[in-house]
């Protein structure tokens, strides 16, 4: 158990010159790849480089050729399992192009977003795809700023009001109203709605309700939105007391859920916009002595393995995670390549997978 | 639908200088943060600075301080519900001391590890905290690389044989002796273990399985001895049929469990090393007709709220990942720090979390 003693520190380029007994003009010409060096000095330049353990660092490369090959991604959550599909679908791409990918994790924190734009700034990323938490109008200048230092940005997963900038999407709103749809045809008219805006006050009218809304993420208004285009389609009428309200965690979803199955008329179906508001309303209603579907119907977002192997096994609208990664890097490179391109949207397309917890109120296995 | 221009490129120091109407090296030592510069001269840089959005590059800044402020991460797979674990543990903990954190995901792929610890190094990151795919000796390189380079190196979640580096682990070996050992004693003597080592052919003695698993990951080999030491304690022969053998997929293992169950002396309960490999076995006894606990007991690593609300919930191993991410963070900064340190094995408790998917062989729920 010696004392670690610390590392010594990188040779430079002025050092690689002096063990290859070059002038330091031509060894950095010969490391940078750049301007003209003849074969003879070049090879003793590069023997004495490999002896040394020298290497390129991303920046002087960066001066010489304008690319580091880098990608940056910021993601809301990469714990949450859509997110880390569509990293996936990014580094997938990327590196088919030979581009690697660097991954920054902001836990919904607008604060850690813009600093870990600053990271990516000062590492010299060649462009930035992210999946932003920025909803008002003072929350976009990080995403100005990379653009006004030349790294291209694409949005993923979230549009970003204020900004026109590329993004690769899903249609959340139509998504919901699809899954939200397939309950009522089942015959569902009281379908409650988890999560809600995080807000304190319950809103009373849909126009408290859609206001708190927009001061959600784009996804989680989108969703709401989506819900009641449903409920209006329809001709049900919206109830303030079937839709949660609050902080977004599986503890808050319980309790949420817990309080509407305590209704007087309670919810015979509920759809859930995230895997931790599934997971909240399962104990929920276990806890209260009900069973799904055959007392609450359930419908949820993102598809997972263990929503597969539920029994029942659970109804979810599945996104295209790796589709989602992969176009939002090609969009990403192709700005980076500086091809001419329009400011561009691409939807795309989400399945809902039936399985067996949705049924008719109060009835059998549909 | 204009056509996008390229963005521009980032002021450089000498236009800052000029817009300030200074010397380029008094804007060098202002925005580098080193030498003397009269208040008022660094007044003006810092005003013209702002103005022209000039941002003092990583690179720059690290010349002058020799830290950048950054810590690396490499894991396997960052779309496992573990290592985002970990990941958000270190994150924290680096946040703390004013460090990002970025992280490379390399889909258990020891080339792209190799590729993704060259990024490290060209970014300049300060330390590096990897989750490796090495096994053999020749797999090491990159790692000694690193330090060569100066850079800190701490393992996470995995040891790798031939190096001596500072690791934050859990005892996988006891943690899995004590989950099969809790099958026994529940009366089980015919236990399936999944998934086993990656190997086409399957291995006919004890000796060839573990000549197999010390082929593969260490957490893995160190979960089939922990089995083997269970068997052993309680004197029940290893049963060659009853490990599963070939690719760590979800496929896979629904193949084996599928394969065991049909077994004239099928096991009783399966103990299952991953997320997926709890899954596949879970669908597997599914499509067997069979139910858990009552036909087949399970215990699976890595708990989840998924598994918190399967019906009936799954006995699980708990690992403690934020904690396993905030040691490895403080150890690396530690070296960061100069700090005199030995070189340590930080050994973190597991949690068996007993629910209801184990139950005697074909009785009655326990």
């Amino acid at each position: 158990m010696a004392e670690r003693e610390r590392p010594s520190s990188p040779p430079t380029i002025s050092e690689v010159a002096a063990a290859a007994g070059v002038g330091r003009a031509s060894a950095a010409r010969t490391l940078g790849g750049y301007g003209y060096v003849s074969p003879e000095l070049r090879e003793r330049v590069l023997a004495a480089a490999e002896e040394l353990g020298y290497r390129a660092n991303a920046l002087a490369r960066s001066m010489s050729t304008g690319i580091t090959h880098t990608l940056g991604v910021i993601v809301a959550d990469i714990g949450n399992p859509f997110f880390a599909g569509v990293v996936r679908g990014i580094s997938d791409t990327s590196r088919e192009r030979g581009f690697d990918t660097i991954v920054l994790s902001t836990h919904e924190s607008l604060d850690e977003e813009i600093a870990a734009m600053n990271v990516l700034i000062d590492k010299r990323v060649d462009g930035v795809i992210v999946a932003s938490a920025a909803v008002e109008r003072a929350d976009v200048a990080h995403l100005t700023a990379a653009i006004e230092h030349g790294i291209p940005v694409v949005l993923v997963d979230r549009e970003v009001s204020h900004l026109d900038l590329d993004a690769v999407v899903i249609d959340n709103r139509e998504a919901a109203r699809e899954a939200v749809d397939s309950l009522i045809r089942a015959g569902h008219t009281r379908i409650g709605f988890v999560w809600g805006p995080t807000t304190d006050t319950r809103p009373a009218t849909r126009r408290e309700l859609l206001a708190a809304a927009a001061k959600n993420l784009w996804t989680d208004a989108e969703r709401l939105r989506g819900y009641l285009d449903a409920l209006d389609d329809a001709g049900i009428p919206f109830d303030p007391d079937l839709v949660m309200v609050g902080v977004k965690t599986e503890e808050r979803a319980i309790d949420e859920v817990a309080r509407m199955l305590a209704l007087p008329d309670r919810p015979t179906a509920v759809f859930c916009t995230e895997t931790d508001a599934m997971t909240g309303s399962l104990r929920a209603i276990r806890a209260a002595g009900l069973a799904y579907p055959g007392d609450v119907s359930l419908i949820g977002f993102d598809d997972s393995s263990w929503a597969a192997v539920m029994d029942p096994p659970l109804t979810m609208i599945a996104q295209p995670m790796h589709e989602l990664g992969e176009t939002a890097a090609a969009t990403l490179l192709a700005l980076i390549d500086g091809e001419p391109t329009t400011r561009s949207r691409h939807t795309l397309e989400t399945t809902l997978v039936s399985r067996a917890s949705v049924a008719p109120p109060g009835g059998a296995r549909r």
